[in-house]
């Protein structure tokens, strides 16, 4: 079969590789039908993630049929159109069992990292009951791609974690990427007054007024923290969200959040950052980390089934696997092609 | 009256003020029977508290009797025997509405700060009504003044930001203190399975033995991380607790904290922190800081009137207010007396 | 001045009567702009509510300018253009220091109960800063109006103890009167995927329809149970809101909720219920009973104020005060009139 | 190997049945050490639960070794001293990633129901990965047979149903029996100030007393109500355990519970109730009902391990598995023979 395998920092290749077969009884294995780049498989090229070895197929997202299950797969059943989670999970761990799946004693996030991934034509799928998701009747194809890692990223590491909750509250969201983006959507499920968002980039920034965004701000032309105080009554957001990864913009959400909020990190970080306690000591705040769970994958497909979501406008170009080069490429300069998400059909 | 005024940096002086008088309708004097000095009251003459001003009195911990109201005062009378709290509230504004005190809009901690304090023959206390506790019959002055502030510190700041629960949990608590220590105290109301205190100071590890900890780390001469690591089966504490105020410990307690787990920050710093987002990014973990709101003044009053807390073990030495200076002066060289908190009689 | 008052059961007057003046120094008098009468008001006026005594002036609810205020009050000034809440709370008892207004010691429900109410040109409130809420600049009167009772109801007893939570989530309405429909408004502030609103009366189905539900069921002419079921995959709701008040709704919700669901009640029973224990005690459910605390009313206002939140299609008749007893009178034949809420003017 | 087998309404053997065998890729057979007898065996021989049918092998509480495995258990393996969760979990259906194990889609209370249970000398226990919990080394065989079953149903069903969370709260406890007093233990992890045990038998009003109960009350000599007033500024109890299991005392639970309280109840009904609307619509309370999910069951066996918890002193009574008809017999007539949980030894 076709694959996109990482051949170590700046090196990937589309090549033939074999079929992968069942290994443990809760595995299954899955036609790829659509499938994307994250920016994380940017990380993997650059060389940033060194758990990820030469060799591996890369890709963590994915929609799919499934092909054939394990004997103990209940749940799933060959022929099933599913969902893959970027997360997999045994179900059957302490972590599992307090719903923290990223930290899954046999799983996590291990497809395209530490086992071979989605940007090929079939993967196999461990703790497959657990780490599929049937997609519901009529559910589109591209839309429930982005459910397999971004939408439960925003949506648990963002909106959940930040602690998003009604009408009244303010959130501040750093970072208009498809992350970012993704958490401006599923904030809108609690219809929060306002949705403030910052970036340098114009051109997501207009994408996030086009998604809900109540004011946009980019922070090369205007103070920031100055607009943010001005639109909150001088108090900052309630809820502060970061969709960068990098220690200035960790650092300007320590500027943005009110007294008794929360700084929600989302990005992969790199490098620490001042954390400035002789002032927050006193400020009453929480920050959260998270790696996402994707304990919400199914009720977020309930949201695109019933129309409540509507991920698709995330996606800006679209690839077949046979010219997924030319997707990483595209995806790799999204300034200049104001790419966000872009899918692969395979 | 006598009071032990503020006269800047590294000056003190206990010496004749005029007895203070109402000045709002929700105002009461109170005589003061027992007070107490805080290490805030040591910051503050170190100059480290710019806001308080020189010619204050300090002190914002005691127990006293009500001798005169304002007319809008309408829980609390003239002979009620009261303790006092280190945050006043006005019951009335956004903040106090929503249970956050500690920012009153009129109040938050004024005494001793930017009014007159409790270390003194009598004192004002704004919002009376909603700032002062009836004390149940029979409750002991002494152990009622450690409700000021270090009691309801250690137990909102750090056990209940930090997610205290229930059995099964491991708790780590760095800074044996008064508040590390009535956080120790506290953290038993929910019975948690491991109770580690670390610190540098033997004698205070011994107290911390004495009174409940299950296990004691003096930094000094182990590695915490190490031990805390091999009593938590490799995973770390689920609850951290930070009750020094200083980058070394603070940055301590992010490799004690294990996935899942929560930072809360109770020590008042004084310089900005490394916060390592390239590891904790996806450790799943939350941070936590707190000015105390006093709201849970009511409750332990409950347990002290009821036994299930004691905090006159954390009584060291006794003073009046006439030998106040020797007070601050065993106070201040904690390490050599092995002061913890020392008690004033007005 | 004048005012509607409650003359024993079966007996009401439009009369002239003193203007009330300021008898707490928490007190303000507030001159009405708006009022309106609640399904409350007619309890009363059947005589089912023996706490209120011939010669109350009626009325729980309104919007009005303040005229003075007490020397206590520091939040409220005359001139001010207020929400008068239909609670009225001290802020400073136990029950109001943890948000339960509804049972504060000194206040509660006594508007148009155990004092005099709105439904008159001047009305007397106690506890003023924290019974009033200042309206934001250019919010509709009438809008405000819905905020005094129905709009936290709905929202505090329905939606919030209902558990209302996300998308994926069910919920059922029982009752499409004022208070049914204000649940419906505000449960789509968290975005549920099936609001199903069930009533005997068209025209309040036809409103709910209006308002948001995503299915209407009028149980005279269909099997209730079976079109929840049928909706919900055979599961029952998992929000399930009582809004009418007698046994048999009360009775009908209990077949409605799912497995680990809610049952929410807002309903003034006058009667007792079967509590079908034989079924649920193993269900895994819970059921709420709540008098509002408004402890919500400022957030609505915001929601109001931000265009998140519109209560005016909840108004179907307009009256003046002098013809209040005509308001009355519609708003008591509700069936044959379709009256939802009358606003009166004064 | 022998078993107990009931054979209908009112009769029961002990006689000899096919050793079972794995029958799915993720079942186990163990060898039962140590089982008992539940309340609820006794309700199958009255009849009372249609779904149980004759033939069937009785028992859901057991502790034991591992015989075999299926392919499928990557957890516990053949030789592991395990503890036999009354509640079966596939760990994968929707309930089950909720945490809502008790309706698991093909588990739940299933052992000595509709499959083959406990008392006998092996039992097969479906999704053994996730229904079976590894002993901690050391720990007591006989203490842990009484986290099966009634120490997770005192505890999630009472304690945290019930909200109880800390000093200053009331606990009432309807009930002395077994569950009642694993309430009553479970309950001082979080250090109620006040834990009221009522019941009508004077042994086991002292056996609570014994366990900790703060005031006990025979509701045959006394007043409860009254009495639970008195004990609590006339408020009533924050949380109120019903631990019985008919309508008079569920009914008794509703005159004493406190505005804003809980009333949660573990009985297992046979008959409705009456809900006492009328009074209750506007207490502010929450009624809860549960089947145990036995998810606090990992913690329950470390707050074993590390001595927070004994439930040892429930235990009464021993016998043999030979003997399991006398031990049927003593605690069939617990009045008399002042059982409370009886071991039997497999």
């Amino acid at each position: 079969m076709k694959a996109l395998v990482y051949h170590g920092p700046g090196s990937k290749a589309l090549e033939e590789r074999p079929k992968p077969v069942l290994s443990a009884p809760d595995d299954a294995i899955v036609r790829i039908v659509k499938t994307t780049i994250c920016g994380t498989d940017l990380h993997i090229l650059k060389g940033d993630v060194p758990s990820c070895e030469p060799g591996r197929i890369l890709g963590h997202e994915g929609v799919g049929v499934v092909e054939t299950v394990g004997p103990a797969c209940t749940l799933i059943s060959p022929g099933d159109r599913v969902l893959i989670s970027c997360i997999s999970s045994c179900g059957k761990c302490d972590y599992c069992r307090k719903g923290m799946y990223s930290h899954c004693r046999s799983g996590g996030w291990v497809l395209g990292h530490t086992i071979d991934g989605t940007q090929a034509e079939f993967v196999r799928i461990p703790h497959a009951d657990t780490s599929l998701y049937r997609l519901p009747a009529g559910i589109d194809e591209e839309a429930a791609v982005m459910l397999s890692d971004i939408l439960p990223t925003g949506f648990e590491c963002g909106v959940l974690n930040g602690k998003v909750r009604g009408p009244g509250q303010s959130v501040a969201i750093v970072g208009a990427g498809p992350i970012g983006l993704a958490t401006l959507m599923t904030a809108q499920f609690y219809s929060p007054s306002q949705l403030i968002v910052i970036d340098v980039d114009d051109n997501r920034l207009a994408a996030a007024h086009g998604l809900g965004a109540t004011a946009t701000i980019n922070s090369l032309n205007e103070n920031a923290v100055a607009r943010v105080k001005a639109l909150t009554s001088d108090a900052g957001a309630d809820t502060v969200v970061e969709a960068v990864g990098i220690p200035a913009t960790f650092e300007l959400c320590q500027d943005l959040v009110a007294p008794g909020g929360t700084i929600a990190n989302i990005g992969v970080h790199g490098h620490k950052a001042d954390l400035h306690l002789e002032r927050l000591w006193a400020h009453n705040i929480a920050i959260t980390t998270r790696l996402v769970d994707t304990e919400t994958t199914a009720m977020l497909l309930k949201a695109v089934a019933t129309g409540t979501l509507n991920p698709k406008p995330l996606i800006t170009h679209r690839f077949s696997l046979d010219t997924i080069l030319d997707a990483y490429d595209v995806f790799g300069r999204a300034a200049e092609t104001k790419a966000l998400k872009v899918v692969i059909a395979a």
